[in-house]
């Protein structure tokens, strides 16, 4: 059966995540039914990163098999077109080789994390990003991060429920950058614990605010406790923005 | 009474616009009725941009005076804790001199329009900007928009029901810039007709698709009729970015 290697943009708000669950609608489920309406066989569909409730994502790659060859152009078009009104859209359909895996495949996970910094309610980014009220320190922000760049037991920043076999996680890039109101925090990483970016963001939010020092994560890291941390960021403001191939 | 000046960003998608109407919720109703709460006096609160239905913003500037004087923060605080869970934020609240006037005295509109352009639906962006999925040539759509900046009769771009006194207007600015997948339309002019930054996108886009060349623009302006421009922009894509006074 042909592979089909999907990138995927969505507005996660009201999905219970990437992946198929009893308790609503996923982003899975919104695309495995829209490539059965499409090609009438039902086909499985792995994605690179199982995105929580709320999370969105501008470049999720996902991968599913179909029971012919379709030009890459029409699978694209007809899963789009079979996915309406949900927000999700398939913006590339490449075929691929059949030992390609969305997920196993991956050498490199990026995640863009929006903060608005401000006292003023949210209006047209509501859902779209976290509202921090509290003047944030960029700065502070940026030199603590750099403390969590490279190869560490994150187990500090690690949801309880994570299913990961081994804590130790190699961070490739850890930015934030402040541009007016604006604080990106960008996170690259071949793999990542489940809530990481978040943890980690709720963890230099702390710092910004004043509340921690930025060398003090260096601690909470080597505590290797769930409990040093900062609370998890919401979702709202996380964006699964690229996956690397070789 | 003193006069405050409030800098106001909101999403304009569930609105009729700025303007108080019979047939649903107006920005300014929602305004009218927080300063009605916190203060228990009816205001009439004026802005510089009567914005439509669907348009957004994120600099529109109005006034309204209130019965007795406030910190300016408390002003701003208290009306946005009034208005949620409307999606409209007071961003700056700053007493002026009762001669100020939001609309008269404002010397220069800025508004912004955003494409995207692709085949695959919207979906973070959806209500926010306008999907055009032929491909467009932002470098004729630039040179088309070179023809519109100045001092002219834009009889052709104006709504219908338009009710300025006269159709001369100045565009300072007309930019069309490529981006990726966006196109970003920047619009300034001391004031504009009803419609007239949808109505030069909805040309410009027809040039950027191919279907009139640049300097057609010129005999369409020459025209003096609504008829010889293109259609109407979709209100998704206009945000009123940024008000000037003197």
């Amino acid at each position: 059966m042909p592979r089909y290697k999907l990138k995927i943009e969505y507005d996660g708000t009201n999905f219970v995540g990437w992946q198929q669950q009893d308790n609503g609608p996923s982003v899975q489920t919104a695309i495995q039914t829209a490539a059965f309406r499409f090609c009438g066989s039902e086909v499985e569909c792995l994605a690179a990163g199982r995105t929580d409730s709320g999370v969105h994502a501008l470049g999720q790659v996902a991968h599913l098999d179909l029971p012919r060859i379709y030009p890459a152009d029409t699978v694209r078009d007809a899963l789009n077109a079979h996915l309406r009104p949900a927000p999700v859209a398939v913006l590339q359909a490449e075929q691929v080789d059949d030992r390609f895996h969305a997920r196993f495949s991956a050498t490199k996970r990026a995640y863009q994390y929006v903060i608005v910094n401000r006292r003023s309610p949210l209006t047209i980014e509501r859902g779209r990003a976290w509202l921090v009220s509290r003047p944030l320190d960029a700065t502070a922000m940026s030199a603590a991060g750099d403390h969590l760049i490279g190869r560490h037991d994150f187990t500090s920043f690690r949801a309880s429920e994570c299913q990961a076999a081994s804590p130790v996680k190699t961070l490739s890039l850890l930015q934030s950058v402040r541009t007016g109101e604006r604080i990106n925090i960008t996170a690259e990483a071949r793999s990542f614990l489940h809530r990481q970016v978040r943890i980690i963001v709720g963890t230099l939010v702390m710092v910004g605010e004043g509340k921690i020092a930025p060398d003090q994560v260096v601690t909470i890291l080597g505590a290797r406790n769930r409990e040093s941390a900062g609370p998890c960021a919401p979702p709202d403001g996380l964006y699964l923005v690229a996956i690397s191939y070789d």
